[in-house]
């Protein structure tokens, strides 16, 4: 904690009245889609690069930790302060411009990721990369974690569609980095979880707005069967825009939460969409495919309600879940496609073995399966068999030529399994990277690293 | 130059047969496309990573770089020993391993790319990025320039389809680095010029091979027109897998050297390819819009030879221009696609206003044009002339937006440079970098820093 004396002289070193000290009233800064609290010593909302720039000195100088904040959405831990310090928002640096003819979008960090959509599309092109928080998560925050989506095994990530990065250094030197920057110093910031450099605006490329396709829902009595049409519907060479897994208990969950949309039960559910060249030929031979394995369901979404309908169930699957349970740990997981059906196998194991209720989900394309512990009574023993849960969880992948984190990012919550996927040399480079950018460790300290 | 001792020293330490000491039998080893000539203290064939550690401990023992050598193809000196040391070929290992059902190559640094293409094409797979030297050029230096190639506006650059480099660290350690470490560590070291990491095996991603599409030759009598065609198929949203572009002075040298081959002459030549999928009505389209432009010729390839012929006359272009000249400087600037008009009438004006020949040609779609500077005596006036219509070209590129490497990277030719392209926190922030990987500055030093 800070002393009055400190906080005074912060105030007056900020704008009047976006210095927050009190967190009773704003509880939500004190914590993000982990659950897990931590109170920073103060709250600023900037509005400008100097105004970060004065914050972000007055903090070197009292040796005080800097921790950005976008929406507060992440799942690991990255929006949070550990270490308390100053938590910088940048929700007001929200301005987003498109360039029609050069197809390029230009936001501040605090841009919700879903306007930036909406804004390009009113303008004919489209910005991919969609983590299901896109109406609530910024492009900031996405670009710190390097967030995927639904539609990213055909589109790619946060990183495939930035252009240039402009922020301010630890040293507090305004730079642009941008995809001509040697040594890729550009994609080191994307993915860095705030610990590199504080980004002021983000600059994107857009892409023509490819044609609507269409939406087609499978439901299967065995999940072997749901996995043998995604390997098909790969090995077939179709990249849909979509292709999304949810395992039974997961559709229960949707069911609970939303039962005017009920997914009818199975062990396994696929929701595709297509689009642009060959959507029309790409839904009938996903159909084709489904077909051949006796689904419960198969059905095609038949005009814009049904298809918001199918969309609106997955898009509120993370909501659902959490709201289902006490508490709820979500893990992001990612293997090699053709190992997905071992995955889910594990998982379905974990289930019998534990005491926590345990569903999962995801983008069947890419391999990258959102695996929850859901601890029902708030019980120590359910605690317990999280944190056993999630180490057999990590073990499995890494065993499977997986990764920890497909689209959330290391933050608190993966940095102690760090060293399970990485060797040595690379947690050396890692380290030294970080003082290449940040010798003091003044942002978002605490993170990534054990 | 190094004591008969120490070579008797390096040469029991290395495997027999491999290691050169007289380089009057293999001038090539002293050179590459830059027309410099550096002759380092020995040269050694590695085959395997126990090899090349054995000699970088030992090149640390004596405080000689290392330099890395694929095919020797690179236009910016990345492979020359400028400051003497080893010079480490990597040609001997070129082993390639094709997993169709995981769509992924395998390579040594030294296969060819030209054959990792038609090792995957044998499975139905696709690599795309084909600098014009696939033919000769190596996968590892490829990697470490990050190449690009004609296909890359469509299909992107060698970036993007690797997944995994292996290899040897500085320090000598081995090393795998993919896209799932933090930091995009393994980013760094795509395009990194064989400063930092010795690239032991690459691991790329494949596609799915597109379905062959149309080849279609435009030519017109003024450039502006060629330029706003391209600026048309642009903005109807038309990728083509190729859209090359070629000034009157490339097509005379084209033809110079292939009489056989002959392209009507024209002050701008375009080459489209389509492929995939919209690959007739993306070639309809262009020849529509091609048509309202009043071309001189307007011709399609009605078969696999008349294809093949197209094509020959791009792909020789590079030699072409060589052997026109007594001296060649080749530069690829880049810039936003949208420029490229500007680009292409300022290096008229250089032509009139030089005493050397220029022409230029490339990729129109990603605005990044080879403009080379060719002497036509070995007078001093001409040398002077590429000395100082280089450096006009590069701010002229600058002022457009651009920047000064394409595709050929930084190397020595354009190390002096790089202060005016990126500002000091950038250039110090590089600095850095280098010393994360390679602290005792031992991986072929004298590289894109001055």
């Amino acid at each position: 904690m800070i002393s009055d004396d400190i906080k005074t002289d912060l105030a007056k070193t900020l704008p009047a009245g976006r210095v927050v000290f009190d967190f009773n009233d704003r509880p939500e800064y004190t914590k993000d889609a982990t659950e897990l609290v931590f109170t920073p010593d103060a709250l600023f909302f900037a509005e400008t690069e100097d105004e970060i720039i004065a914050a972000l000195k007055w903090c070197r100088r009292h040796g005080l930790p800097v921790v950005l904040r976008g929406a507060g959405t992440g799942y690991s831990g990255g929006a949070l302060a550990v270490k308390g310090g100053l938590l910088l928002s940048t929700e007001r640096m929200k301005n987003i411009v498109i360039d029609r003819d050069h197809r390029i979008a230009t936001a501040g960090p605090g841009a919700i990721t879903g306007d930036i959509m909406a804004a390009a599309e009113r303008q004919g092109l489209f910005y991919p990369p969609d983590p299901a928080s896109y109406l609530e998560s910024t492009i900031g925050g996405n670009v710190a974690e390097n967030a995927g989506g639904l539609r990213c095994k055909k589109y790619g990530v946060t990183k495939d569609y930035v252009v240039a990065v402009r922020g301010i250094t630890a040293d507090g030197d305004i730079v642009t980095l941008d995809n001509n920057c040697p040594f890729g110093l550009m994609d080191v910031i994307i993915g860095s979880e705030g610990t590199l450099f504080i980004v002021t605006s983000v600059t994107l490329r857009l892409i023509p707005l490819p044609s609507p396709g269409r939406t087609i829902q499978a439901v299967f009595p065995r999940a072997v069967d749901a996995a043998a049409v995604v390997a098909e519907v790969t090995a077939a060479g179709i990249v849909p825009m979509v292709m999304e897994f949810m395992d039974r208990d997961a559709i229960a969950c949707s069911n609970q939460y939303d039962p005017g949309h009920r997914i009818e039960e199975g062990e396994a559910m696929l929701l595709f969409e297509t689009d642009g060249r060959g959507a029309d030929s790409d839904a009938d031979r996903i159909k084709d495919i489904c077909g051949t394995y006796t689904p419960s369901v198969l059905r095609e979404a038949s005009g814009a309600d049904e298809r918001e309908t199918l969309w609106q169930t997955r898009r509120n699957l993370s909501k659902a879940v959490k709201e289902t349970a006490h508490s709820k740990t979500a893990e992001d997981v990612c293997v090699p496609p053709s190992r997905l059906p071992e995955l889910v196998a594990y998982v379905e194991q974990l289930r019998r073995r534990l005491r926590v209720r345990v569903n999962c989900y995801g983008h069947a394309g890419d391999g990258n399966l959102h695996v929850n512990f859901l601890g029902m009574t708030g019980s120590a023993g359910e605690a317990e068999d999280t944190q056993r849960g999630v180490a057999m969880l990590f073990e499995k992948t890494l065993a499977l030529g997986g990764t920890l984190t497909g689209e959330h990012g290391i933050g608190i919550t993966k940095k102690d399994f760090l060293a399970r996927e990485f060797d040595p040399p690379t947690i050396t480079f890692m380290r030294r990277l970080k003082a290449v950018f940040d010798q003091a460790d003044i942002l978002n300290p605490g993170k990534m690293f054990v």
